[in-house]
């Protein structure tokens, strides 16, 4: 039987989601667990492999089990296991040929900037601050030149190593907030490090160090030393799996090409 | 020359405050700082030793110094170098008879806890979850009858090695908040754990497992075993440090007794 579960976490003091040879990740907590329930080990199969400090308010992993346990328990044994920086939101029963990884046709990222005069200690891990003036407007005119199909080489990091760096984005603005700003972002899929490295480049636009009329050139030229920054993980949320083409459509519109992973 | 300095901090990923001999605490955070500086060790001396995950909106350290630095400097000096979840709010010069311990004459503490139908990973570190439905108006019936001189062995960590066990409450109160409550409390001075006991207690009196009118016994009965239960540390934060006499008066009256850590 599979099961498919929904979770959140704070990412603060995980080493990321992926296990790890040494140190706390969110994979080793529910395998912990899991192997606690089966007495063997289950391997969990994430939708999206987080990084060192980076959130979800959704995540999605799947693993496969021959226990009869309805989904209700199942979430509450979690639960109960879990540190208070991981949250199972659900649990519900899905196909054998469902797969979390493969399935997944879009995800939504939020990145989080708070501005004022000083930082805050107590956003520390949640938000990025910047200290300086932005300019949304500015912002928000390079941001929506990255919607569409566009080979993102020159906007993730250069140890990515994946057969195309072609993505799709189908959002990409500025949404100003009370204290700042949040960086919105749905697309197909993402590469390594791609969201905080757009971000970094979006704020040298607010700070009139960058052009947005430069973008298509830089997209053009599949250069990473020409974006050279990377906006620390801390401000970084996975907001939302897309795991079926609908929900994306529903979002998007019916027009929108949706690209599989699986080789159907 | 003898500098004041005003700090917050959240506790999340330190020790606490006080220097070990291994890992991240606010102390040792400074003390890097300083000697780097100075070219020599510069010690540290806070109002008040926060513990391990314990958060301060305002704490108070001094130390001497033999260099010519004004005061704005120093501040900026140390926000540079300092990460992101400690932050200095100002700096000022003092006499050198000045003490930041000895001299503290009150404290405040604030203690969070938030309700509600499940936990939120965001709030983990930063706020306490509390599933059950709880009685405020009793616990703040409770919560009135610690004010004022009382040996409060009962209400502390029996690690707590201290001459008298005698502390003032200036204030102790329930504050209904959005999705729970604060506990506010305002002391002479704390002794080991006592805040989080208290809080434990109080908890327990919302739960309707405890009375308010068991108070006084419990004080009375001096025994840690009639209280059993301690707060986590994450819900906590130290709010204010009263370093002058007025400011505690202006606060809480001019009839208040002031007590004096240091011998006049």
């Amino acid at each position: 039987m599979r099961i498919l579960v929904e979770i959140a976490y704070q990412g603060n003091q995980f080493l990321g989601f992926q296990i790890q040879q040494q140190g706390r990740t969110v994979q080793q907590q529910f395998e912990k667990i899991l192997k606690r329930i089966h007495k063997h080990h289950v391997r969990i199969h994430p939708s999206s492999r987080t990084d060192r400090g980076v959130h979800a308010y959704q995540q999605y992993f799947h693993f496969d089990t021959e226990l009869q346990i309805d989904n209700q328990r199942w979430k509450y044994a979690m639960n109960s296991a879990l540190p208070n920086d991981i949250y199972v939101i659900s649990v519900q029963t899905v196909d054998k040929n469902f797969h979390c990884r493969y399935d997944c046709v879009g995800k939504r990222y939020r990145y989080k900037v708070y501005q004022g005069k000083h930082r805050n200690p107590f956003k520390s891990g949640l938000e990025t601050f910047i200290k300086e003036d932005l300019d949304f407007e500015k912002m928000n005119e390079a941001a929506q030149q990255f919607i569409g199909s566009h080979d993102f080489t020159g906007f993730c990091s250069q140890k990515t190593e994946v057969e195309s760096k072609v993505r799709t984005l189908y959002q990409s603005e500025i949404v100003p907030t009370i204290q700042g700003f949040d960086y919105v972002v749905t697309g197909s899929g993402f590469l390594y490090n791609m969201v905080r490295v757009l971000v970094a480049f979006l704020i040298e636009v607010g700070k009139g160090k960058r052009r947005p009329d430069e973008v298509k050139k830089l997209i053009g030229e599949k250069n990473r030393n020409n974006v050279p920054f990377t906006a620390p993980a801390e401000g970084l949320y996975l907001e939302k799996i897309y795991l079926f083409p609908k929900d994306l459509q529903k979002d998007f519109g019916n027009h929108i090409k949706i690209h599989y992973k699986k080789s159907l």
